[in-house]
């Protein structure tokens, strides 16, 4: 039996850098897939349906939010944004692991489906650090920027819902982390019962022919 | 403040490899400290106190026992073995990681003192294979052999009371599984507290500064 896949879930403040570590992560392995969101905005230039997003209307993106078709989903200024259910699983099924970059009120929705996803929070290394990347952007007004520091303070109490903490204080770092937990969680005992499950039955087998 | 060392409990059944893995495992993270046991027995020829073991005697093993001074002892063959507390835990106090290469039982004792520990379970590709590698070692007669066996299939049962299972199909790949997850550990949310407040402290003056 072909071993299931990991759902790796990328979630954090915003300023984290969860982006540039998935990106990271993906260069360095390849066969991860990116879980693709569906929305319902219009397309923008360049963007390609099954590979930036999903693009669809709200007649069938509610469907499938009463079908229970999402793992999350939210409405932001209007549009819908979600996790279809079926793409994740599918993957999977077929042993290959999904990576989902997303924030933290639809990790946690997540969270709620499918709790034997791997829940890793990426942090700055300090709320300094987070403060200066928000800066750095520098579109926000100074009324929006302490809204997000706000924001991202209260955020930070969400960690306690999460498997992992990681630091990012370097891209590539942030990444090998990632790499070792994912690596660590496949040889979680709880992961392999079917492993063991079949060495018990080698025994009988063993001591046969021994005889 | 200095963060904890990790107490990496390496076990499994007799011919699983535990003893080769933990040497690889070593010579890649010389900064681990190898858990040094106790023992009643006479010093062979060439073994060093405080080396190979911490050689005592009867009386003092005795009182150490009641003074709760192991993670866990046993008596083989007349002579006292055992894992004394102070030394995992003046070095994980001191921030270095403690591996302890050590029987089921024995591993079984160490998860009710100290369940903080990380228990993995080493265990040979098949049952077919922890066969040859008993019998390659070539000492024991057909009867001790179907014993040992035996033994092997009662102790896959306590996998379920370990956290990981690595599969020793090649030593290296087996030591590299155990490094991964050691840095997997130390990102576990559980093992952050201290960080994750801290990071909450500094928001308040991010935003003092901000304004």
């Amino acid at each position: 039996m072909k071993k299931k896949g990991l759902l790796i879930v990328i979630s954090g403040p915003s300023g984290a850098g969860k982006g540039t570590v998935c990106k990271e992560y993906l260069k360095n392995n390849p066969e991860t897939i990116l879980s693709v969101s569906m929305t319902t905005r219009q397309p923008r230039r360049g963007e390609v349906d099954g590979v930036n997003y999903f693009f669809t209307d709200v007649a069938t993106f509610e469907r499938m939010i009463d079908e229970g078709g999402f793992l999350e989903h939210a409405k932001v200024y209007g549009n819908y944004y979600g996790t279809p259910k079926s793409f994740v699983k599918e993957n999977l099924l077929a042993g290959r692991d999904v990576i989902l970059e997303i924030d933290i009120q639809g990790a946690l929705q997540v969270k709620e489906k499918f709790d034997e996803g791997v829940f890793i929070f990426i942090v700055p290394p300090t709320m300094e650090e987070l403060k200066r990347r928000i800066q750095r952007r520098g579109t926000e007004t100074p009324e929006e920027l302490l809204r997000r520091f706000k924001s991202a303070y209260e955020e930070i109490n969400f960690i306690t819902r999460y498997n992992y903490l990681v630091i990012n204080d370097s891209v590539k770092e942030a990444a090998k982390k990632i790499e070792a937990i994912v690596v660590a969680e496949k040889c979680r005992v709880d992961r392999n019962s079917d492993f063991y499950t079949n060495l018990q039955g080698g025994i009988d087998n063993a001591i046969s022919i021994h005889r």
